[in-house]
């Protein structure tokens, strides 16, 4: 038969002598200490989001139909990039139907040919097949070094040139020097696509990213993108760009164009975090204090956001691990290769808004036994 | 500044005097009568899906809030995983966050450096997208031409081949001949990956797709896409396929392994739509009927599905006839360059089931009026 299968069924006994297969099993929430999820802000089950999402669906339907550019825009993505405007502060706001797709839409937007991309080395999958969607040449920075960042882009041969990174970095948790990339992108030229995926409702006044913390979003430059299916508590992706920006992605980017306008429920339930949000600042201070107690009993440093990574030995380790703490009630992330950026096997921890102090606790005592000393 | 808003302004003014800017505008769908949407079933506002849709945000809250791999898999994934095997009798079914991905995920996930892709040069926007993200060498054959996609199987250099082709194309509404290149691609030792999106809900034994018609998603060489979000009235993607393929994506696949799980209401609503469509297997002659009263007055052949298209002279005599037909309470779809696969501008229409005989009476009073007359 096709060779294609036994391709396939050589790399499934490569991965299993490896340890790194993957498979899905099914969360129940009941009982658990959720440290491994992002929905940072404990807004999945709140009143106001479920209402929301509710509300959408009974009014506009369980979908939107058709392409955003056909019949499939309702008056609930134009309220959400609304509110999320108003968040953020950025010039204009586009809404997709997931992060996956907003980077994609953003990066391959953004680059031709004719154009020079500089991704930084940790960039999530998305952003990384953006790249390669985008027929642009790309070359990758060495992590958080603006020096690399600044000798490949004086480097180039090409007119354009556009620098991805993230403000938060998704299985680190470390953060990019969004200050100094806004500068140096300014000064050479070039645009700037930071995803803001795991800051924004963590980092920045109110919850508005880390570009908005330091009045960044409103430079022409410098375009954001993230996702609704972490702080916002639902499923999607949208983009915080200048309206040219904007227009370009409506009229050209393949995964909108041609893609059906986001679920009704998924952006009446963004649109109710957003809310829920701005009504409740103290969600922030919180996220920010269970974090803290976290790398406490990790030994790690107290990260900006809210992800935390902890070293492990190896693959096999990380799973024990993950399991073990499983049959404890607390969930915690295993991150193996090729899902860590530097080949190594990490436990990933992330803090919510919504742990007391009691589920909190209960989480470090098992914390506590599982991570390695620090050597 | 940066040469890219540069560019990007230059292309906007370039698509303003040709005609083919792009604008989002709310669609309301008080007293509309909607031939332009891919809800073919007419189930986003059934009491029912609408039921489903919430009861799964109450149970599971408004989002997945983590990848299917960490904590991201719900017991409403697996229920609707398995009625979609259910539906089709295919091995086993895999949801992602939208269709845009299931077919990024299926198509670069069985083709690498030592794969050929055959694509179909009528082929949708996110297969295109799926061959550049393999890495494998692409080869585009002509529109359904068997012999021309067997000739460049026969020629190739390297160990594998994957076939790309949609059951129902999205644009013309034509189907592909998927018994024989379920043929072909047997003998030829290649995988083939067919896009039901526009037939699942449609063709087939109850809405099971043009695959299933024919037996063939039982074949370990056959694998089938399609989106939660045109009959099933939602918003998702799925793939259909050998075990061995669904864990090989599980494992790899990066628009499903670094994305956040499609949202409970999404995948509650599509569970219940398939449930809709079991107990009503009225709902697929009714489209069917609907789309030959309006091939007819549109003078064009009745298409297998429910997606019909309709040659225009130029861009700017579909948009005008757009706006006429929405001045009358009728939404056609208009597709200009890009979006059309032969240069085009055309008029789409698509039958739904829900449209009764006054509803349907009264698009086709304004059709007559707007469609030209055959030449």
């Amino acid at each position: 038969m096709t060779g294609t299968l036994d391709w396939l069924k050589e790399a499934a006994a490569a991965r299993e002598a490896a340890g790194l297969v993957r498979r899905l099993s099914v969360t129940k929430s009941a009982d658990i200490v959720d440290l491994a999820g992002n929905d940072y802000l404990g807004l999945r089950h709140h009143p106001a989001v479920v209402a929301g999402a509710v509300a959408a669906v009974e009014t506009y339907g369980s979908g939107a139909g058709a392409s955003r550019l056909v019949t499939g825009t309702l008056d609930v993505h134009e309220e959400l990039e609304s509110a999320l405007v108003g968040l953020t502060g950025a010039p204009s706001a586009l809404v997709l139907s997931s992060g996956y797709q907003a980077n994609l839409a953003a990066v391959a937007g953004l680059a031709d040919a004719g154009t020079l991309i500089v991704s930084d080395e940790h960039a999530h999958a998305s952003l990384i097949d953006g790249c390669r969607l985008s027929r642009a040449a790309v070359n990758v920075a060495r992590h958080n070094d603006l020096e690399h960042v600044a000798e490949l882009l004086a480097r180039r041969d090409v007119p354009r040139a556009v620098v991805v990174a993230e403000s938060v970095y998704s299985v680190l948790g470390d953060t990019a020097p969004v200050e100094d990339l806004v500068a140096l992108t300014a000064e050479a030229g070039a645009m700037l696509v930071v995803d803001e995926a795991h800051a924004l409702g963590v980092l920045g006044p109110g919850g508005a990213g880390l570009l908005a913390s330091i009045g960044a979003l409103g430079a022409e430059h410098v375009v954001a993108t993230g996702t609704l299916s972490k702080s916002f508590a639902a499923q999607g992706g949208l983009v915080l760009a200048d309206p040219v920006v904007r227009d370009h992605l409506v009229n050209t980017a393949r995964p909108f164009v041609y893609d059906t306008g986001l679920a009704p429920a998924s952006a009446g339930a963004a649109l109710a975090a957003i809310g829920v949000l701005h009504e409740h600042p103290e969600l922030l201070p919180r996220v920010h204090a269970n974090a803290a107690r976290l790398a406490e009993v990790c030994g790690i440093p107290v990260p900006d956001g809210a992800v935390m990574s902890v070293r492990m030995p190896g693959p096999h380790e990380t799973v024990e691990a993950v399991e073990r703490a499983r049959a404890e009630g607390i969930r915690v992330g295993a991150f193996r290769p090729p899902s860590t950026p530097d080949g190594s096997s990490r436990l990933r921890l992330t803090a919510h808004a919504d742990h007391g102090a009691h589920e909190l606790e209960r989480a470090c005592a098992v914390l506590a036994d599982l991570v390695p000393a620090p050597v």
